[in-house]
């Protein structure tokens, strides 16, 4: 049977040079990274030639890189530590950020009963930015976090614009960049941002490692403690050939991006054309049918469907080889709605399905052509 | 040049079935295990299959696995979330434990004010059980978190008897087992112990993965939010493969267990008897020097070499190709002194350098022999 991926929001095949490069670690360099004989020092340096080379691409200083199990944890650390240790009393977000980010802040409201404000969103999910500004009067010490890419309707913040506003109030910015780092280059020099989260896994890297980047004199501490691993931000032996694994995947990403760019843009760009030529009534969340506006990764689809014909439709489409989502893999085990599509629908068109199609340098126009024609069939 | 390997309590070589089963998963199976497509349930499969098969090594149910970055997220998880959640404002503890136990109470003090008690060590670094008994008769809810095998003088703690005091005494037993995984059977129907931790990289699995043992409606909540992620305890996108290689390094470890425990057990006593003949005035730090009394994996040893001396042993050592520690390799990179030796050896002692021996399936007698060859000369 045809097999179709289209779920690349929620993680990628990992490239084969990644995985070469990971292989070679684990047979060669099995030393502790923090052991000072020479099996050490080899983990070392490849760790730290991981670490140069990451920040290379970001154009930031190494020690300003610190590597972590995965986006999820480097949102913890992040959002944690700023409270704990910076006193940050007061967090602007949005309520269709990712959950590592609104699930840790619901707990950091518990525990150290920190204010967060949600900012208000336009109909197509846009952050208001005159409301952000009004939220940054505030008096006390705020972090703002709000992220890079939607995850579910690729909707694109002006990094640009959010670190100035930061900036004039002395706020500080943290972006989870999961969805953008290795999509799409960043010049961290430029973007006056304090902290970003990634993971390798969204770039055709190794599941299970991600990083941080922490703007120098940051002041944050650790959310694991133990030994001194990543100048003593987070504790544990340090996974090499995982590390090692990103930062092929990254260094592949951005050597390539101007043309793998163009190639996947011109498949979101043929999907969308589909859908609108095979599927009329169908409408695009968010920003994601604006070429323009949102990421050119994703698209999410609301589709004519009755609700009672809607409940098959998941399971139809993985009857025929297609994998795609309802909204982060995250939930997906969860029969509730999105929290993203509940924030900025209509009762109407919650109603009805609404599908994200992902995409990456592996798929195909075929691959679309048998996707939309499935949807199609199942729709007449 | 010669090159051994004797730090095997840092961190020890990648078996080849394990690197063999990874690679494989990369290649085969990248779909995000929290998916609901056949991609995602590809990966679903192969990790609930690596936590029945663990579960099984302890004598365990699945659900009471939950899979980490390794031993020091799981030690902090446990430990913070006995404290925020479980209520326990009373930890017993040894100043002999590893940093990842020592430092995360040292936050929690800060952060929630909890009590820690240190338990007395009679001179070879034994728990003294009575002062333990003693402590436990606090009215406060307490846990009590002391390691199975101290990484650094090989000392084992009798687990029977401390989850036995503990039930006794309505505390809670948490045991930093990063040591003893792999390398001892363990039943834990048997031990009525409440929560353990391992790292697969200590039993020849990759490094960034490990796991907590969580007891049955323990009640705990996560270190990282976000996604449902290991029944809601952790959150993060799984890393399949490292799960995967965590489960067949721990299959391997048990299934050769007998024959491979013998082999490193020899290699041990020939070490012991090897330096009691060559460097006669040397002598064994804690129980290491003990065959009965501590594990099979280790031996720390102190030589009789003169500070000034002393200062160039393990460059020297590291010259001639051989590995190994003043202690916990996530100290390494420090001068101080190892904080478990200068609890328990004599101010003359600690003036004379200690090094830790650590050893397994790779090592061979020859290794031994060249290595105290090279101590011997250093010496004379």
């Amino acid at each position: 049977m045809q097999q179709v991926y289209f779920d690349n929001a929620a993680t990628t095949q990992i490239r084969d040079e990644v995985i070469t490069a990971m292989t070679h670690v684990m047979k060669t360099s099995y030393g502790n990274a923090s052991s000072s004989h020479s099996f050490g020092r080899t983990s070392k340096a490849l760790i730290e030639k991981s670490r140069k080379a990451v920040a290379s691409y970001l154009n930031v200083v190494a020690s300003e890189i610190i590597f972590t199990s995965g986006g999820t944890e480097a949102d913890n650390l992040i959002l944690l530590s700023a409270v704990r240790d910076l006193k940050v009393t007061h967090i602007i977000t949005s309520r269709i950020e990712h959950h590592a980010v609104l699930h840790t802040l619901d707990q950091l409201v518990k525990d150290y009963k920190v204010a967060v404000s949600y900012v208000d969103l336009k109909p197509n999910g846009k952050i208001d930015y005159l409301h952000l500004e009004t939220l940054l009067k505030s008096e006390n010490k705020t972090l703002v976090s709000l992220m890079h890419i939607n995850n579910e309707i690729g909707n694109m913040l002006n990094m640009t614009k959010v670190s100035a506003l930061c900036k004039a109030n002395n706020a500080l910015f943290h972006s989870d960049t999961v969805q953008s780092v290795g999509h799409y280059k960043m010049d961290l020099q430029d973007i006056q941002v304090d902290f970003l989260t990634a993971a390798a896994h969204k770039f055709h890297g190794p599941k299970g490692v991600g990083f941080a980047f922490i703007r120098k004199n940051s002041g944050l501490k650790p959310l694991i403690f133990g030994g001194e691993q990543e100048r003593g931000l987070r504790a544990g032996t340090e996974s090499v050939h995982n590390i090692v694994g990103l930062e092929v995947a990254l260094k592949n990403a951005y050597e390539k991006l101007e043309n793998e760019t163009a190639y996947i843009k011109d498949l979101k760009q043929y999907f969308i054309h589909k859908i609108e030529s095979d599927i009329p009534n169908a409408t695009f969340n968010g920003k994601s049918g604006n070429m323009e506006k949102s990421t050119y990764t994703l698209v999410n689809v609301c589709l004519p469907i009755p609700p009672k014909k809607a409940a098959m439709l998941l399971f139809q489409l993985d009857l025929k080889g297609i994998a795609c989502s309802k909204g982060s893999a995250c939930q997906s085990g969860s029969n509730q709605n999105s929290h993203v599509l509940t924030e900025i629908l209509s009762a109407e068109d919650l109603q009805k399905p609404s599908i994200r199609f992902s995409f990456s340098i592996y798929n195909t126009k075929e691959e679309i052509d048998y996707v939309v024609g499935v949807l199609k069939a199942f729709i007449n």
